[in-house]
């Protein structure tokens, strides 16, 4: 009788001991979670700074406070407006078959269990996303537009714009998703959807005066306005550079095991790999390319380059080899270089920083290079070139469509909206004067003297 | 018999099993406790870079290697002597009856136990507080105090004044821990004890010479010296909202299971979120009050708006919704505003970068901001809004008024001191020309053309 | 014998339980390890940043956009081939004893496994340290290279020179690994090889226009070319400061506990600890010598001075105590600017950031410091004053003179075979004018007034 307590004794000794030990691994998890998306999400910030010193560095003297401001007050801007509307639009209840999301507005329960946590968690990952796709727009409508426009512009596209088509592609029961759209960390629910909204912006607004000057014989010249710190251009790359490892290695959700199995850890650590690789090949395309072409190795066509190879990457960072990374980043660096002069010099939109180039075009880009190069049968995401034939490449394509159509359209409603209401851009009296003095009384650099007349 | 032995076999199989997980769960814990304490630390140390660089981009350019210099050395200086005797002062064994530390001078055990572990993850974190309670200081005494002075005042605050009074609400045997003072992050221990000092340097050192002039008529006029870099301070800006992240966000101290069943990670998810509400407010608030009462978009008003909103947050992020923290910051954000023109105006104390108005009184409001909105019933913080009556808040003002007449009367006697030993401000020549080149003989910005008669 | 079959399910749902739980702690063991990993190597990556800001603030104006471009694309370079080839020589199966690695040439598996998994977590923890070997070089040769010649060395050094010497050395089969040579984060393995190799180049290439100007009486004036930015510079340092938590810390390569028991989380603590009072003390060192040398408390010596606490400490980081880290720190202060002084004024090697002094003599000193102040008896590491004799000692200078032959005959061969193909430096013509106009065919800073004839 007492041996068989004390078999007993030892069952439950060793159940209780076992059980405490999986509660302790989910603890564990959890934390670790939580500590994940923490540093993706506070990477992801980061570029914030990256995009405000990019845009800066390549635009003039006289528009520099002007446009940190607006990449400042967009993340500001959009935070709150992304917790009162834009979360509910994206990871709300579904309806409407995929369309939209429907509850969680205004959320943030107070008590803490792991369900709020876990909203908590989401929430700080995915603010920091939605103010990325808001921010890549300040730089296509740089040096000529108001700042109360901008302010208005960007509050809709956080709040609405960004967060339905996110909705179809990142909601598990979003129509996109359903269908097998693949787009691991956002080449086009972000980056595209900035991007087209970027050259909506920049077309309805008009070039910035004396930038396409028309001769007594009728050819156009085009104009280029050099940026004027290339050091912050660079070090903005950088940062950018350096935050996308948040942006594509925190996609993953989490860093623990997730469904499926599927060991998060591994995928991260690939996940960086084809990131690194695929900016340096960005880069060095986009350098060597200029050479050729322009007979200089281009700063800002490089540093664009590297950008560029960071947005093709985006969405197949997770399912294509290295060496197949380092391919889409060439491609995506001699792209940037064709889209950056056709738009300037064919289009005719002016696009100061190269925005829609770097963020729409290989957005869109990256976007197809999964239905080409995937090789991921585990996720069941395979491309053309692994025997997948053209049924993801088809998914890419209508993801691609349907997104960009959705964010081109709305985008170009709002600012006809806004232009037709309040107005859009500044005078040319205050254009020529710069934006820092005619919309925030200040200089930028007080104590230099600064060409403004450029 | 053989059926006993396997049994038994078994058992011991799993309980051995079981143990060996436990263990591992705890090494693990460990573990990720360093890690997340390392990313906390780290983050904060960045601070040091958003001071340095807002301090700068708001001052005039032939300060701009002072400034820099003196926000670097802090932190160096800061670091040797919160090891050498800061650390001992604040977390030592209490003596007094929760007045001081006593023990753990000049600390470092060498050999590698789970007790020495925790000694240097712990100190690793709190240096990094120490300097940003340091650095606070050199922006309300910016461009016109001597280098060696400022040094010798900075190992003061690190080694004493700021340990002290940080040893009475973080030490569990602190007097004010005891009492139930709450300030998570330390609105008060950290952003109040700067901005006290900054406020009593500021007006022990006087104005900048032609910052009130008195007119014919006996009236006074005040004059604003412009920034030099308004990119910087942005930038600046936007490092510090990085840092924050690691100030908040890692002051849960661990992301495990803590004491008394608390789960750090859901807690470390909360505080980001609440972190980054009050920000945006905070810069939001900022901007629509300096552009309804100046008619201006001001950027260094918003940007100090965004930094009011995250010291406002700093005490009751862990213990208030995300709908509170907006709150807190939109009322933190108009604060700052007002406090600028206040102490700018009125009081006239000269400081450059409206470092008292964000650190201290923002400071003071966030601790307020505890006994009012907080709702944490868990950990027994309950304010004036949630049905906890005057309790917490009273608590708050003991600890409010005690760490603030600690801070003020010591920093006052220590710059007094400096004063009459080795003088703490350059003379009137060398403020003309620029600490610059007056205290380290070279120019911030070697070739480029700036005018210093500013 | 229903009682035997509840016995035997207990059993066997404890002996499942608990083996689902250590299951769970080992994933989450690796999880934590990749997060790990990953911290440490975006703060190594954004250290890019941080050179290109210091070079970029220490050199002159006209020649911005091109250090920041050899920095950017060092990485880029360095990316892909490190990627092809330095990994295999580094990592690869080892062949010749110790001397080289002889596979895993242009790896990257598709298909995730741990094993896989671990190679893509260590392949983007060491591309970042090869970079940072590579950068090192660009301020010893700024201002008068060739952009091409640059990018034709750096992708040596990534692909070659770098990694055979990092074999010794880190690979476990390495000759110098064997031996016993002591190099925890890379004193000699990253910064004495950077060093040499920027020795080399600046020597090869000779001085900038007018550095040193031959009076008619045969004595030879030195001439200092003041940086155009200390803001940039500071900026940078502290940067440097940042991603080196990530260098020392992470390269205990896990968090969790790994091989012999070794506790990583303990000692990656220690290593923060000691990381941060080295620097300090080398900023501290430094500003006093400089003062009390120059008269004055020189900027760039004391950035320069933090930068050698630094790398003087990268090599003992996990083996001393604090206090030693301290001694450590303020020798290496001392030594830089001793340093700088005779290689500037006694050598005449013009290396226009001081390089050569923090990370060639700097990396020499702290690998030479783990052999006298080491005491790490668990690790097998004791050091001179803790009773280990010159046993360590005497590893410690093999191995520095061998991977400092390596690195500079290497480095010496490769440039002047570069000097002699395709040409090293450019002309005196595009000298004056810069290499942003030469080079770039743009300016840095477009608007600006800037004196070039400096």
């Amino acid at each position: 009788m007492r041996r068989k307590l004390v078999v007993v004794a030892i069952l439950l000794l060793c159940l209780g001991s076992s059980l405490v030990a999986q509660e302790n691994a989910e603890n564990l998890g959890f934390s670790l979670d939580v500590v994940w998306l923490f540093i993706g999400a506070i990477l992801v910030f980061i570029m914030q700074a990256g995009f405000a010193l990019v845009e800066t560095g390549l635009t003039r003297a006289k528009n520099a406070t002007n446009i940190t401001m607006k990449n400042v007050m967009d993340f500001c801007f959009g935070a709150i407006v992304y917790w009162a509307l834009g979360w509910g639009f994206m990871w709300g209840k579904d309806a409407l078959g995929g369309l939209i999301g429907t509850d969680q507005f205004f959320n943030g329960p107070m008590t803490l269990s792991i369900e709020n946590g876990n909203f908590y968690k989401n929430w700080f990952f995915q603010v920091v996303f939605a103010a990325t796709a808001a921010t890549i727009v300040s730089g296509a409508m740089a040096e000529r537009t108001q700042f109360k426009s901008y302010l208005i512009y960007t509050c809709f596209i956080s709040a609405f714009i960004y967060p339905i088509s996110g909705h179809w592609v990142w909601n598990p029961d979003g129509w996109l998703a359903q269908l097998g759209f693949h787009d691991f960390a956002g080449s086009t629910v972000v980056h595209s959807v900035g991007g087209w909204a970027a050259l909506m912006g920049a077309t309805v607004l008009g070039p910035r005066m004396g930038k396409y000057i028309k001769g007594t014989d009728g050819t156009v010249s085009v104009k280029a306005f050099p940026g004027h710190n290339i050091p912050y251009a660079a070090l903005g790359v950088l940062l950018l550079f350096f935050g996308w490892f948040g942006f594509n290695g925190a996609s993953t959700g989490i860093a623990t095991v997730g469904e499926g199995g599927i060991w998060s850890g591994l995928n991260i650590a690939r996940v960086c790999a084809t990131t690194t690789l695929a900016a340096s090949a960005g880069a060095i395309a986009a350098l060597i390319f200029s050479w050729i072409w322009f007979k200089k190795p281009d700063a800002s066509m490089t540093l664009n380059g590297l950008l560029a190879g960071l947005v093709g990457i985006t969405a197949p960072c997770a399912v294509v080899s290295p060496g197949a990374s380092i391919v889409i980043g060439l491609i995506a660096g001699v792209l940037v270089v064709l889209a950056v002069e056709f738009i300037d010099k064919v289009l005719k939109v002016d696009d100061p920083v190269g925005a829609v180039s770097v963020h729409c075009v290989c957005g869109i880009f990256g976007t197809i290079a999964v239905g080409i190069w995937a090789n991921a049968p585990d996720e069941g995401v395979i491309g053309l070139l692994h025997g997948g034939g053209f049924t993801q490449l088809g998914k890419q394509f209508i993801g691609i469509l349907s997104v960009g159509a959705w964010a081109a359209v709305t985008s170009l409603v709002l600012f006809l909206v806004i232009k037709a209401v309040v107005g859009l851009r500044v005078s040319p009296k205050e254009e020529l004067m710069g934006l820092d003095l005619s919309e925030h009384k200040s200089e930028a650099y007080a104590g230099f003297q600064i060409f403004t007349n450029m």
